[in-house]
């Protein structure tokens, strides 16, 4: 299989796949435990963030990077020949109030991606907000830009359903396909087993998967083997990133690119 | 009578039937009990999946079939002449958190069916979001495409009232009535007994019975016979089809089409 | 006093009344209850009552007839020389689920009466959502054709207050009127009485009283002087028409015009 | 201190006062309570009622009337030269069902006093409907015609807060002041004192305070030197004209006057 | 450090420094213990208060101020070479009614500062209007005239999460940096340490820390000089101004500009 970057054809591709940089933590979690309680506390000082992100950009280690507003802008202010590889996150959840009902708050519109590569949006099906988020999301995919992508995280929340089970994240992976964006980001089941219904479920549109917590590199690819195996179109590697210093990273994510490319 | 597909003239009228094939189990049931824990696990599939709609259409099985919007659009741009016999299925609910009030999410507008025969909505009289979504297909009528029919799925949820009498099935056929649909589908009552006044109930609007849960082909005969009998347009058969193997479903679908048609 | 239908000169003017039917029950109270368990059974089949609601107005025994959007289209496009004498009832509730708030939701707009000669709307004082159908209502009036008029019924629901004393229905009355419709609908006090201040609280908009459930001939008589002594518009009668054989009805409906007729 | 009329060049201006007649209670305490239960009961006449208003206009013991839409437009439409005296009230609440939270639905757009000479509104600071109110009358601002002043109601609602302590009532005219609209309205405070603070508050814009339940002439006049000494711009009487009789309604009228013309 | 007035080049850009006057404490309070209950009694007079911040802003004691919506028109109708120096706050909370959620309701447009220097806005991240509140900022940034500025207010509310935290003002402060407005204001932590972090948490946005509650010049000092040594961008002191006599309110804001000028 052939690496492709958002910007390139072939992106979404049958026998391509791609590897994206997420950035959307520090809105989640808040900056300390996003970045400053990592191996890269660096990451906290924006300017030593962008040159991070734009660098595995450079040397191909990732295809594509999903940002919030201010960090993709001054990406793309930096970096102007990176800015068709941003995916600019349009809304973020955070982690203050534990007591809420899940939800996120719009931070950004599509027309502000209208130079960027993508749009992101999350979706939390089975929570009390998920008609009001898939109902949002229609208003995206109507007013985007046209050459401007979509890519939609679907994680299951609220209640009480077993929520990261192959069979749920298949039910999320379905209904973000009958929403028709042109990328689908699911969780890895916690469960082992083979993900190959997960891409199925997603009825023809591209998967890529979170690696989600810090595992180590040897589960990374293992991750990636059955993902490949699966037809999955990718991974999506934050914290896996985050969590390392700073060679082991890069390492980790040519040992992800390995499995891949080997076809 | 005469079987009549939704692209054709006629469809609707008095001494006309239609069948009409359902794929939108897989938003609300998820894909594993809608389509891989049934007889047609290769439904997963969605290629698969739209072939099948696409022989049941081309043998004339079926004369219309109502699906979510990737499917949909997957199946208009595989087979352009049967787009016209397609329902977009404009909103969904879903059964991940059975603690959340009875309501459904907007997946399509009426704009996404420009092309194709219809859009289908669902309401929920006597559940606590029933004004939204009544108000919303006034403006799904008001904003579609004139050449766009409607089809407007009304099934009584909510509350402890009890929903498959006769009578309740007769108070929202009524109501879907009174919104001037092309076609209203309600459920078959539970208990046995004649339907016309439920028929009657649509106030001249043509109305097709949903086949519901798995039942034998005698009871699905049956059906059929009582649906005719009380001058009802059809019937809906989705998990009937997906329960069954492939000429089995074939099978029933052509004893019901031979009920109608006997006149 | 003279006996004005709504599409005449002279409509709402003092010294005139009118009698109006309406066939709204249906929606609220399911066809069962409304239609099939009465004395007009054949109401259920909607060419008869279309049938029935014409011959009431060629006969000149009503003024008007207020009805939901399909029967109200259905008697347009049979009758078209009556559609100046059709209210088109814009919202309805429905008594499926009772433990939900008191509501309405909308079925039609105001521009799909622009060929009829009224619309109809409802507001519940002293509900939750009294607000939301106030606001509402504002916005009919501001947006309906100029030509066509607008009918107010105002029903007190919700809380612990005693609705249907004199007292609470001038409230709802007064209400009503500052809202300025061209007529109020309210109820008859359930206690006896003078109810000559319920028609001065409308400040001056002609009054309809609906008769409300069946009572006998006797009991209408005495509504009937009741209202006109008070210098009430006039007599809303539904059930109590459709409560009684055609005969009978017919026999009510002309004493009730001779007491308003004897001047 | 002149008396000015809401038409007339001065009103609003320092050295000058007005005093307001309101018939706005018919809508939130119901015509009997309001009119029928006074010693005005011929005030349920809305003929009288409008004959009434204009004299008291007439003869100058008032400077402009604050109404609902229905009797605005009615003495508008008999006296066209007092339109550009009456302030049409947009909003009310009723006391039908206190259970409810306290709010006031529209009744009237700014565009219906296009005529008239000003639009009042009430917002309730410290209820759980404040934001929306206050939102609100930012549009009514934004969209009203310009000859047409604004008069903000701001009356504290709605939890435990002692409400007519001489701190709460500043409190609410310091929030309706940073709205700014051209006349601000508040009660009386119930325990006795220096209303200065309420004026200063109120940050330059003229105060009009309301006369509230009955109280005994001595009191009234009371009022009247409490207000003109603080630098409030005038009174708000209703109640306290509608539970006396005419001649003494008037004497009470001029008797107030008398206090804000000794400078 | 030079110090920079809102109406100047070189706002908000680093080597600069600027201290903020804000006189919403009014709204929020109450003008009884925002104004009169401090050595400012006299504030409660809006010209005395007027005349105040002028004569801060001229000499340049202050670089600019953050007023509700008739201080800020005054103080620009009375001297309109200040109004680029106006930032005009557009949404205040209160705290009548304590029981309420924390929210803010909207009193000016972005419109309304079309000729001042800037626009406020609060987000109180944590609470349950979290959402409403931050989608209505995109709505100004997107809305507003360019060449006003924008500054936002972020202070978590809600929840028992520990609000003045270093980790959670810095998660506010992210939260506030990816809406991308011109200047951040947050809330000193109430734990002593090191500033810095909150400061890179504004992701090169310029930050200002509020003083908050009256301390004594020592204190202040000893802000001035953390917030300075973490390149933070400057003060906005309101209360520890009102609540000191004029001559010591000035002494304290020298001594502060004597912190961050020195370099």
């Amino acid at each position: 299989m052939k690496h492709k970057r958002l910007c390139e054809e072939g992106f979404g591709e049958k026998g391509n796949y791609t590897i994206i940089l997420p950035i959307d933590q520090g809105v989640e979690h808040g900056p300390v435990d996003a970045f400053y309680s990592t191996d890269h506390p660096e990451m906290l000082d924006i300017d030593y963030q962008v040159e991070f992100i734009a660098e595995l950009l450079h040397e191909g280690l990732v295809g594509a990077t999903a940002l919030p507003k201010r960090t993709a802008n001054l990406l793309c202010k930096k970096y102007p020949h990176l800015a068709k590889d941003v995916i600019l996150k349009l809304n973020h959840g955070n982690n203050l109030n534990q007591t809420l009902e899940p939800s996120q708050a719009i931070y950004a519109s599509s027309q502000d991606a209208a130079d960027m590569g993508g749009v992101g949006f999350t979706i939390y099906p089975g929570s009390s907000n998920q008609d009001d988020m898939i109902n949002y999301f229609g208003k995206i995919q109507e007013h985007k830009p046209d050459n401007v992508k979509s890519i939609l995280w679907s994680y299951p929340r609220g209640g009480d359903f077993y929520k990261t089970t192959i069979k749920t994240i298949m039910h999320a992976a379905y209904m973000a396909a009958q929403l028709e964006p042109d990328v689908i980001k699911v969780k890895m089941p916690t469960n082992n087993g083979d993900v190959t219904n997960i891409v199925k479920a997603a009825c023809g549109i591209p998967v890529v998967f979170s690696g989600g917590q810090y595992v180590d590199t040897y589960n990374m690819i293992d991750y990636a083997k059955r993902i490949k195996e699966a037809g999955g179109y990718g991974m999506i590697v934050g914290r896996n990133v985050f969590q390392r210093e700073r060679h082991q990273a890069k390492h980790l994510l040519k040992e992800i690119h390995r499995v891949f490319r080997e076809s």
